[in-house]
């Protein structure tokens, strides 16, 4: 099922290159500064459930390929009328595996029946049981569970991320363990930073209550962030990652900020506010992260829920997350004049806008010593991305503007 | 002149995959559900009168090409003081042909004049004439006919486009022949659609007398479409198709589509209600497609007659039609809130903007269960074109969620 | 160092034709219609001075990467405090001459150091003292002054691009000389056209003191233009070139346009003024290029001086101009409108703006006999950048609306 030469040039010359490059880097540890494992995992180190619950019900990018082409998420486990036998989420899976073929959903799922469960065959309504059953079984075994796998995939560090509000006691309970694996927190506050989220204005007193510090007013406010970044690293945090819709960011006196705070804070926003607190959120962040030596990750230019009735439905991050058009060279002009030649700032750029990459990232990290370029993202985490990427990007940033490996 | 490998890959691997492929495909009858022949070559079946009026004055393509480069209008027969003598444009055509080295074009005629007429030397100045004289003989001929083509290409069925208020008649003729050929029309309303297109008031007019609908007010007026629609379908039509400036969508409230309607109705527009009747209108379109099961088609994003002076002196689809970016991400969510998640809705879209392919195209048609993409389209449909559209789309989309070939 | 069959493709078949086709060309003259070489260089054939100041210290592409890896620009030698040591300096561009791996800098310097100067091993720390020397014991030779390079190169004419203001005089002294190059001038009037360049007022004094005509009116105005221009064409200029921020072009009416001149003459200037008048102003330059002949140049879509502070600290052309998205198919219709038919214009686009190759480039170009496509420029003057040109472009264009090489 997996050709030993997947991914490589069919050309015998540069083949023969690229194995020689591969082998070269086969053997090396995992470092995963990015990523969306669930902490829980190597705190308290569960078996995994089932295979529906592995593979199918919690992966957005294998949802949306069945949403689109008509499975129900009932059918799926999601959803009031949910189907609750995993074994039949798992079966029409298998039934609808064929329309994953040319997709990196494919090869991962290929990848992991084969290296991780010794399940060589292509997923089929055929043996859907039989995988079922197999896969179950290994799942029961201690040598399936998380901080095994961690150990057995060779990996060096793996990052978390976790909201700003985040008490990290799994986080803990993984450094309080007798285990040696490293997994560290990543601080991702949207959602004390974007005005439109959900409980925007509870997530602040909390946010108060957890720093003592007064959030009710704009220094006091930053004085939190800077309290939970501590807190961060102190357990082990490295770095900060934030979701935004644009890349926009704005640096407004002192006076103003503090003015829109107010606005924002009292939910008595202004048309363009909720946008504008973002923006200048952004170059508060990269401020901080100058001081702290924390690195900045940005994550910008999806639209959220893009479907209404799924939305509301079914919850967020269920395949209906939609790439926008963005502009970095205007919309980071503000953060960058304020901090963008800062040398211990390391803000990493990614992007869904692949436009971006040759016009406006490759150019901006080629230039500015605080910025450097994150690796393909989401949709483009893929061979045919992977290659744009080296493409767009190299020649004009080079390869030490770029950054490694994410798992996300 | 034709390299049995041309568009093949050069590397001895894949190339040799590359035959085997088509070989497998080669002889299976063409089916083209989207296109611009004249339903008249199907009803009446009529000789092609010469060499120049079916390759150059009639192709979009070729006229812009020689434009480009300094020819007339008038020497390509088109506009007052036109060429009037066949000979001489197709010797203006050979004469140029140089220009089209490296275009779809040139590989189209190539192919037209080595397989269908037996020329195998590439068209020059030194063999126009003889290619004249050997090609208007052949037109003279029974087995050059639209009909015998048909057959002879192994078509199994062609979609011809058609404007709303057109009575079908060569469809009728074409339906009533014994010939066995399948040909369709497609309900093409842009004309009743746009308040901006000339002669929109009288269209309406005719619109209403045609169905008997009252397309003085709103429901009338939509009633109006659905008589059509029908009609359209008792004609065989599988399909709608919509050509429109944007992408752009809307979901009025209905007594605000009605005041709308009203003002575009009786001329007295406000600044913006064209664009937002056109939007409106791709949302009522799709609600009647979920509702009637006609394919949707929308290709947005032309801006057409560019050149005012050419627009005016020569008319409509000279050549001047110039693409621009589009929006998909925002501008159909209107649209996409009210049918995208219909089982019922196949909306394909196509976009002459190909940053939108791996962006907004893939992860939209990879997500609703209502969408999927058309094609390369128009400039993009060529061998860089259909390579770059698979690159981009495929990883995200699958295969599934798109659709085959076209012969726009 | 260089392989002999670099950006070749690996495919030993397509490897053997591109060795042909580069066995045809390598002979040929250099034709290098727009570039940016001193003036100076050909009237008064001085030898270059150092290493550093031939090969890092004016060149923004090996700035911009060093000083995006923490490099100072005083290390490089600019700014007030700054590195006076051109052995220094070069030491520091040796020792991170790492960072331009994949990047057509190494390619340029590589091919420099090897076929100039015989130095056929990397550039390193460890050779740098060496390579210093042997480069500067070169340069004191005569035969590495500009006229002598030139010769040696093979170059058949090169142009420069000079201010509007510009006397020209060191194309005198080079015509005036016995040496038989050809170098011809550029007109670039940015300076007396962008009311928000530096020195604006001043400079459109001394355009009407040069020309002797009015600047202080509209038509003034437009016939000191024309006066500059038939000097630099009696000079030898065969061209003009215009820097914009963006692709927009407006054609207003008369009484408009000389409103809005006495507006930008005084400095009174409403919001939008500065972009509208720029926008008017390149087409009045296509107006008199129709009359004149002369070829229009037009790079629009750099955000000049990107960092407030380092424009203010070291001044412009230091690495930090970030292209920006464009669009042409709407800015450049008034241009088009007026003069696109024109068989006499010649106007040359260029762009940042990659997407805008297959989306409005080559769709214009491939219809407006006064258009051509000018090769890839800037970040996109490379292997990967010509290859996507020529993917994106020839299709539409086809060969003969697009330009040769410059040396940009």
């Amino acid at each position: 099922m997996l050709h030993k030469d997947r991914l490589f040039p069919a050309d015998p010359g540069t083949r023969d290159l690229a194995r020689r490059l591969f082998a070269e880097v086969e053997k090396l540890p995992i470092v995963s500064p990015h990523g969306h494992t669930d902490p829980r995992w190597w705190g308290e180190n569960p078996h995994f459930s089932n295979p529906a619950d592995l593979f199918v019900v919690p992966d957005h990018y294998v949802l949306r390929m069945l949403i689109s082409q008509g499975v129900s998420y009932e059918a799926l486990g999601i959803g009031e009328a949910r189907e609750r036998d995993p074994r039949k989420i798992w079966r029409t899976f298998a039934e609808h595996y064929y329309l994953f073929q040319g997709t990196p959903s494919r090869l991962w799922v290929d990848h992991a029946l084969s290296e991780v469960f010794g399940l060589t065959e292509r997923l089929s309504p055929k043996n859907a049981d039989a995988y079922y059953d197999r896969i179950a079984e290994c799942l029961a075994k201690p040598e399936f569970r998380p901080r095994e796998l961690y150990d057995r995939f060779n990996i060096e560090v793996i990052a978390t991320t976790d909201g700003a509000l985040d008490d990290l006691h799994w986080h803990q309970q993984a450094r309080d363990s007798d285990w040696n694996g490293r997994v560290v927190p990543t601080y991702r506050p949207d959602a004390v930073i974007d005005p439109e989220a959900k409980g925007f204005a509870a997530a602040l007193d909390t946010l108060g209550e957890l720093t003592g510090c007064d959030t009710g007013i704009w220094q006091g406010y930053l004085d939190a962030h800077r309290a939970r970044r501590s807190f961060f690293r102190e357990m082990g945090a490295t770095a900060t990652d934030h979701g935004h819709p644009s890349p926009r960011t704005a640096n407004l006196a002192e006076a103003e900020a503090a003015a829109l705070f107010a606005r924002v804070r009292s939910g008595k926003l202004q048309a363009g506010d909720a946008d504008l607190f973002r923006a200048q959120m952004l170059t508060e962040m990269a401020k901080m992260s100058a001081d702290d030596g924390m690195v900045m990750q940005l994550h910008p230019g999806s639209y959220r829920g893009h479907n209404a009735a799924v939305l509301s439905r079914y919850g967020a991050d269920k395949g209906f997350d939609i790439p926008v058009a963005v502009n970095f060279t205007e919309g980071l002009k503000p953060l960058l004049d304020s901090v963008g030649m800062e040398p211990d700032l390391t803000l990493i750029l990614f992007t869904l806008d692949e436009t971006t990459y040759s016009r406006e990232l490759a150019p901006l990290a080629g230039a500015y010593p605080g910025l450097k370029l994150g690796p393909p993202w989401w949709f483009h985490d893929s061979y045919e991305g992977i290659r744009r990427f080296r493409e767009m990007a190299t020649e004009t940033a080079g390869f030490f503007n770029t950054v490694g490996f994410n798992d996300d």
